[in-house]
């Protein structure tokens, strides 16, 4: 199978077969992610960009780190070096990024909606890194991945999200994941920071105890709390979110007795979860970051043609 | 024939047969521009380095991606993040990258002369990519290779570069190449930005009214206004520039049926040009942005020994 | 012979066999340094991290260019893009850096012992680039180099460090690695920084006047005065310093009448050197960038595995 896109802008527009066949051409790739195979040349001649318009290690080396795993070429773009100081549009830097051959643009930016604006303008692959507050999709499948290679599968998993629910495109992308693939997904967070109203129409539950969220579920997954994304006054302040909210060794034994703690990082130990449960058995948080390595790999594969250029199986 | 320069610094020191070559080798490079093939390793083991004391997108990524598809290894230096924060001089920075086995240096940098000062003192190769006020010779070039593609010979052809000039180191390049090749030039942009006693004495002409400059003209090149060289006082201000001098249907109509509309981006949109000319069928906008990597990936292999490491033709 | 450590954090811990190792490596790497032999790609498929927590262009690029010259695939972290900006804990950065499947993570961070606190917590081979005052091997590793290479060894070789000792990582660093292979070392710099009480201990002379210390030496070290190491009041003032301890012309006459001369660069000319010794036959300044590239070839070569990846011998 093939996966017949030209960009991954969010999971909100994928069916489940795309979504598995994903899945499945990660799995089908982790043993270069872990580094048992150190290269497969495959995306050789591939040119790619991260073009960050916000300050990222991690997604940024991930995506990196994936392309020139399998061959790719990868130029970076940050937007304190960029035309952006210069007020050109985000269309005509796209034009430009498609008029110098680049086959793929990965892209942070802080608007929700500006992967799609790129997407729509120019013929080279997008890639969504996370926009704004919207959805940020290689997260979310990573996330995905970590469960069902520990769980077998999503289908009647329940999943807790707790934490900063209003500004988290992570969780906006896994609600679409998650139950697109059959789990079932509570949310937990501070009132203001989790519109009851606006979420249970996505066919999850919201909670404003976090106790009420954790109980006798299979994951339990702490967002991390975006201090740069919220101004200067932080409602609930940081101490009473991790009094509130931070996922302690009590919390988590609410959880089912084998469940998986997840986090997207980078963690602030002692707010979003101690550091006792952050390094206990049940974090998978260094194996999400393997994932999203699999998973950035098989995306830049997917994208560039698939088995057209050769399959991986 | 092979190009006998360890450096391009600019328009200004090449002969007509040096243009024709370099623009020739680019001609040939264009599929690899195009990415119809995807890779020409003849760089394989030369280094290069984009060393950029301005902030760029463009112009680095170009350089970066055309080191790329000839194999090159290319690693890059910002001013901020260099010694020049330590204060070293000049040379004793190009001392080091010499010792450090770099065979082609890319420098942009704010003060014109300094390419120059580098590639005196200095074995690697050096490629100008904009210093100051004085030269810009890729961008130059890549003009230069647009209306020769489009138009068949630049041999008597009018070209008409509007706006900024006396700031314009890409008005300078094109005006040395493009009289050498044999076009005839018109200069228009407001009296502040264009001293006609200086530049007519170039074999070129200059014009107060924009329309006589643009009148049975074959290219009309739009500079950009560069807001951040002119310090706080604009004169005349944006929107004075915009009604005077901005490329509008109505004053392209001016130029020959099939002119050619040039900018060297990032374009301000409703200043140099509206965006209706921008877009339009006479726009070789982002043309010109893979003519630019063909230049690049030409003067890359001509500065490593071009022929001597195999003929491209 | 391998080397059989996982990291190289200072030349404190190595034995006199490790030093001669390492720079017995690099002697035969210095022909891929000089470019004689363009790539050795024998770390194909090994991944560097180049982690900068202070700003460099010459370590970074030097250590860049090693990685791509031996054929690894290497990507950048700047401290101002980082999660550093987030909040993250450096051993958490350092256990997501090892779950991307990172090899060698190379750092520069401005507190001393922070290089060993990433190396106990992660299976990546960390290589010092400078952390604070503590050491800064690779440096020192490039001086011995530098004179053995000139002076066949290093046995009762006199060296004099003339600067700022107190606040320098490479002077630490040397007299580890040089009173190891047998070398006299002499200190000299201002009373403010220069404890004669702590650095008497380490087997090395201490000498209040500079003319002390370069009194029949065989190689003159003169280090770079950290301007923005040492908050805004230098005592001695730049004037002074220049005037007490710069090494002149007449200075450099009272060591030996080969001597060689050092800086780790860049170089504040007119400070602790004058332009005129700097560029001198006696100068070895660029002699040591070169020497820096083999040093960092022959790390990371013995680091992936030495001899177990193929001799280069």
């Amino acid at each position: 199978m093939v996966l017949k896109r030209k960009d991954l802008l969010g999971l909100k527009d994928l069916s489940k077969e795309e979504l598995e066949l994903i899945l499945d051409t990660a799995d089908s790739l982790k043993e270069f992610a872990t580094r048992k195979y150190k290269k497969l040349p495959t995306l050789k001649g591939v040119s790619m960009i991260n073009m960050f318009y916000e300050p990222s290690t991690r997604t940024r080396a991930s995506f990196e780190l994936a392309g020139k795993y399998l061959g790719a070429d990868t130029v970076n773009i940050n937007s304190s070096a960029s035309s952006v100081v210069k007020g050109e549009s985000l269309v005509d830097t796209g034009k430009t990024l498609e008029a110098l051959g680049v086959n793929i643009v990965v892209m942070r930016h802080p608007m929700a909606g500006s992967c799609k604006l790129l997407a729509d303008n120019v013929t080279s692959s997008i890639i969504n890194a996370g926009d704004g507050t919207h959805e940020h999709p290689t997260q979310a499948l990573l996330d995905m991945m970590t469960i069902r290679e520990q769980l077998t599968s999503l289908k009647g998993k329940k999943v807790a999200i707790v934490g900063d629910i209003a500004h988290s495109r992570v969780a906006k992308s896994n609600i679409w994941g998650l139950t697109k693939l059959g789990a079932e997904v509570a949310l937990s967070g501070p009132p203001t920071l989790l519109d009851h109203n606006k979420f249970t129409k996505l066919n999850v539950t919201c909670h404003h105890k976090v106790e009420d969220a954790l109980k006798d579920v299979d994951v339990v997954m702490a967002l991390r709390i975006q201090k740069e994304r919220q101004g200067t006054t932080l409602i609930p302040s940081l101490r009473e979110y991790a009094r509130l909210y931070g996922i302690t060794k009590e919390r988590l034994s609410l959880a089912k007795k084998d469940a998986l703690l997840l986090h997207p990082g980078p963690i602030n130990r002692g707010i979003e979860l101690t550091g006792e449960v952050a390094d206990s058995l049940k974090s998978r948080i260094n194996e999400q970051v393997t994932n999203g390595l699999a998973i950035r790999m098989a995306l830049l594969y997917l994208l560039s043609g698939g088995e057209q250029n050769g399959n991986i199986a």
